[in-house]
């Protein structure tokens, strides 16, 4: 979407056409976690964002693409704060307080009503619609693994960790974190989702249990 | 269930009553897991089922009583085959050992595609069916973690780990070995079900990495 922006507003049509895509999308949104994929329809979606059926089919090809779009929208944004860093993580000489950083990071950010909600959809649908599933998961674990496991590569290279299999030892510190308060919210709703304070705690307990694994002896950095 | 059985038979009504029962819970089940919770009403039960709907009423009060019925059965079932020798498993001597049959064994059991279909239609539906997603808590995660607490707890009392908290160290176990395969599975599909050796080689790295952040050093009990 955002590489869309520019040229359309060059060619002095795009801003209008910008804001309808954006204000489909946000309706389209709030109408697929209240009622569910099935229970969703273009009209329904049409209606709620002021715009005619023709312009939502113009934008997006059809319910699945709208889905998708919004997905791909949801996860990236938060996969994007998460690794925020995570290009220059491995430079850092401090592993256990850049992964304590990351951790609670990635907590906070993915345990939010909207994204358990769209988790919850797409889990319920997965079978369906495998595409939905499928860009959950690249756009969540898949990414979140595969960034954090350059970085443990690196710290691996520069003597801070001693990691065998960087994939494997990132998907550890990924469930460590993200299993128990994720799957939690996911059957117990909400309401389970635990407050700054418990996530703190859980990461710590978390990156201990991964240090303690994959840590250089002698090599800890924490003050 | 199966604590009615034996009452039922000997007032000579039970036998017929307890197989329309197990008729309509497997009828139900094959519904649910087909056309999801909303999409699967009383009278397709009862026709299934070759039963009457006013049997299928007499014999779970409602739709949410029938499918709690078969969350309880079917993760009752799989937590009872995990759990096997969960009672005496913090009296054995080797924790290595035990811990690795022990999460062989629970990936084997949950990760079946009923399992994972029942697991995704109630995330699906658990905003609104708060009861369903409770039952699968309880009798899947919530029961395997409290399990094994007693154990790890048990083995700390005799010297074999090294364990402050056991029910935060059996949930980091818990999420490190179920972690990556369920969630997996919840969004890719019955598909990414990982093979027998893949599950072996994911136990064995599981339960190192417990190990070595629990594993009391020098009482390893490997040979």
């Amino acid at each position: 979407m955002e590489q869309e922006t520019a040229p359309r507003v060059i060619d002095g049509a795009g801003g209008r056409s910008d804001r309808k895509r954006r204000a489909i999308l946000a309706a389209a949104t709030d109408l697929f976690l209240q009622h569910g994929y099935l229970g969703t329809n273009m009209d329904d979606v049409a209606a709620r964002a002021v715009v005619s059926k023709q312009t939502v089919y113009k934008q997006f090809t059809s319910k699945e693409a709208l889905f998708i779009a919004i997905v791909g929208g949801m996860t990236g944004a938060a996969g994007d704060e998460v690794q925020r860093e995570i290009g220059e993580l491995g430079e850092k000489n401090d592993p256990e307080v850049q992964l304590l950083v990351y951790a609670e990071r990635q907590l906070i950010v993915v345990l939010t009503p909207r994204l358990m909600q769209l988790r919850r959809l797409i889990i319920g649908e997965a079978s369906r619609f495998p595409e939905l599933g499928r860009a959950l998961y690249e756009g969540g674990p898949g990414r979140a693994v595969a960034g954090l496991a350059i970085a443990l590569a690196r710290w691996t290279e520069r003597g801070l960790l001693a990691i065998e299999d960087p994939k494997a030892a990132a998907s550890h510190l990924n469930w460590l974190i993200m299993g128990d308060p994720v799957n939690r919210a996911m059957m117990l709703g909400d309401e389970a989702i635990p407050g700054r304070a418990a996530l703190r705690r859980h990461a710590a307990d978390g990156v201990r249990v991964f240090l303690a694994a994959y840590g250089k002896p002698g090599a800890s950095t924490t003050k």
